[in-house]
């Protein structure tokens, strides 16, 4: 019998072509040695997502949510069939299954679906037949027998989700970077690896620019308390691992620092000063679907104040237009959109007991003369929005103040 | 309610792109709007199954075919779903079907699988909301609940299995040809469209050169009764009827000239004349899986015989062998294997009554100073075994001594 089982998820990257899916087998033989049942999701081949996508979308601009999940599953259905070939190639018998295979029952949201339960039945029996099971990724079935997918990313869910069923001893997920920096390499070059993260920690460097892992897959890891390991398919290096609690918790105070330019910030001016004012507008606001985040208003001398508010830049231009039109109907001033911000944010689950952590962190700017236009604070981060030029500078100066340059 | 129920067949050149995708979708509505049921069966995109097939070849030289099967398989779910997107976009609700989600269960050879049921309760219900079906060819379910395909060409039995299932008034296959012809007008410019023949003749014309239906679907039809409709994808003209029995049966003899250069021949000298060796020898060859199509035995004054016959090119090597192994041990002399050989063919269902066709076929190729090697008859056909050098001078003979050319 198996001692454990080991969930494990190779990405896009990881299989983009024949020599990649050849070499990801070695490395499931390998895990494979040390006694392990292996089960392991895969995502499409490369780009293969995307050259379906394309497919759909010149065929008609509105492909149907059903179509696509019956296009997209595909990809994975390729995927997984090939990297048991390149096991079986190299000598351990190895089976692929489809995500309706396995029983990977969904609601009905088609392209979005919600995981509701997994029978798993099939990959229990291989399992105890010895063989290595290769499950496709990203996808499930609904109630209908229809074929759903879980969303970009969504093969970091299939993997927490089966992780969870199966009682795996952990969730591999395998990438292109070693695991997750206290900041971004690209950015600052002192960037350490960080050897272990908090659930929480790890939602927050995740929703803020980390893009390693897919933030739902994160939220049920937390919920199931399935350690995560993030590693490189490229190298044998130990990763990142992300589990409940770290017991270096007292030490460390800030894990990371993150950078984001997702978000614009939109100003209305000269808000008439009553109350149920701002419910006015952010009603009218939530309508048009965007995420409102940061709020600011300003304190005035006069019965007039200044609020500002961030939303995704993806949503801008319809949350401007109804910005502009509540601010008529409430008879405030001028409205304006500002899509050159960034948002700087430091992480750490130890941040709420630390006193001087936020006056650090604002003094560091300062000091840089990065103007803060907005704070928000959450119990493991603080995040200032700045103006997106001065970014790079930011953080820079942050992962030093924090000395995050000799975290081990 | 639908009128009659119509089977579609939409072979891998008909969506070879998405033009075309988009054409077949508007030929789909226009036989839609004669208010038909209508069930689309469609093929893997153009060249999409030769891809997949060198994807697995370049992981392994010899894929496990289960694994093969979920490969394969995809490129028919792809073809499907944004057929089923082009039909929407045109106007009309449509859903597409993988093999499992319609419950076409097979035995369980992969590669190969043979149908041994159909559910097809989503296509009614499907059916009875007016939705046009479209439904992935080459594709089942075996009683593990893995995928399996039906061989090249297995989209033609997806047709016919599903028509008869669901008791369909036709099963149209759309290809990139107008329709069956008297011969390859490739090679007879003055080659007629056939309107009707019956499967008996289909049955030769397939198995001897006429590829445009796959030969196994075809013997369903029959067995069933199923009327075909083999037409162009690309023009709006009638194709060939195939049928249990023409009505002009009595008025015509001859249907068709088929060439074939896939056999080759192996002819064993001097074997002993003894009773029993023709069995030991052909039990020999038939262990190496060839086919041994036609035998000639050569009478001689001697107590030696030279046997002659035909196998097919692929198995070649292996029969030739196998030949020499036998000769050696029956104490027969040379053993010689012959490539350039062709079998030209004259079918049609009335030849059996009528005198003297074989004759004119003979006398035609002796006329045209063309060698007839060997000969075989069946009901409906007559095969004559001559240098492949002549073939095409054979066939243009024998169409117009048989005046096909004048068949309306």
């Amino acid at each position: 019998m198996n001692k454990h089982i080991i969930v494990q998820k190779y990405g896009g990257s990881s299989v983009a072509n024949i020599d990649r899916i050849k070499t990801v087998a070695k490395r499931i033989l390998s895990s494979k040695k040390k006694n392990n049942g292996i089960v392991v999701i895969v995502s499409a081949l490369g780009d293969t997502t995307d050259e379906l996508e394309d497919l759909a979308f010149s065929i008609t601009k509105n492909p149907p949510e059903r179509e696509m999940d019956m296009l997209m599953s595909t990809g994975e259905q390729i995927s997984c069939a090939l990297l048991a070939m390149a096991i079986k190639a190299q000598g351990h018998d190895a089976i692929s299954f489809t995500g309706t295979q396995v029983g990977i029952r969904t609601d009905k949201s088609h392209t979005k679906a919600r995981i509701e339960s997994i029978s798993a039945r099939r990959i229990r029996k291989a399992l105890s037949e010895n063989k290595i099971v290769i499950v496709a990724g990203f996808q499930g079935i609904n109630k209908d027998d229809d074929i759903t997918t879980l969303g970009r990313g969504g093969s970091d869910l299939s993997a927490v989700a089966l992780a969870q069923t199966l009682k795996a001893k952990v969730c591999e997920i395998y990438t292109n970077v070693n695991g997750i920096y206290t900041t971004d390499p690209r950015i600052v070059k002192q960037a350490q690896k960080i050897k272990t993260i908090t659930f929480d920690e790890m939602l927050e460097m995740a929703s803020l620019g980390a893009q390693v892992m897919q933030v739902r897959s994160i939220e049920v890891a937390k919920r199931f308390n399935i350690p995560i390991h993030v590693r490189s398919s490229f190298s044998k290096e130990e990763g990142t691992m992300i589990v409940k609690k770290t017991s270096k918790l007292e030490e460390i105070v800030v894990q990371g620092v993150t950078s984001s330019k997702s978000e614009a910030k939109i100003t209305i001016c000269a808000v008439p000063d009553q109350p149920g004012i701002a419910a006015k507008i952010f009603t009218e606001i939530s309508k048009t679907g965007a995420n409102v985040d940061i709020i600011v208003q300003n304190v005035s001398h006069t019965r007039h104040t200044d609020i500002s508010f961030t939303v995704p830049k993806k949503g801008l231009s319809k949350a401007f237009a109804a910005a502009k039109k509540i601010a008529k109907k409430i008879k405030a001033g001028e409205v304006h959109q500002d899509k050159n911000i960034a948002r700087i944010s430091i992480i750490g689950s130890g941040m709420r007991s630390h006193h001087g952590i936020a006056a650090k962190m604002f003094q560091t700017l300062a000091k840089n003369k990065i103007n803060i236009e907005m704070i928000a604070t959450s119990e493991i981060s603080i995040s200032c929005i700045i103006n997106s030029v001065q970014a790079i500078k930011a953080v820079k100066a942050l992962h030093k103040a924090f000395q995050l340059e000799k975290r081990k």
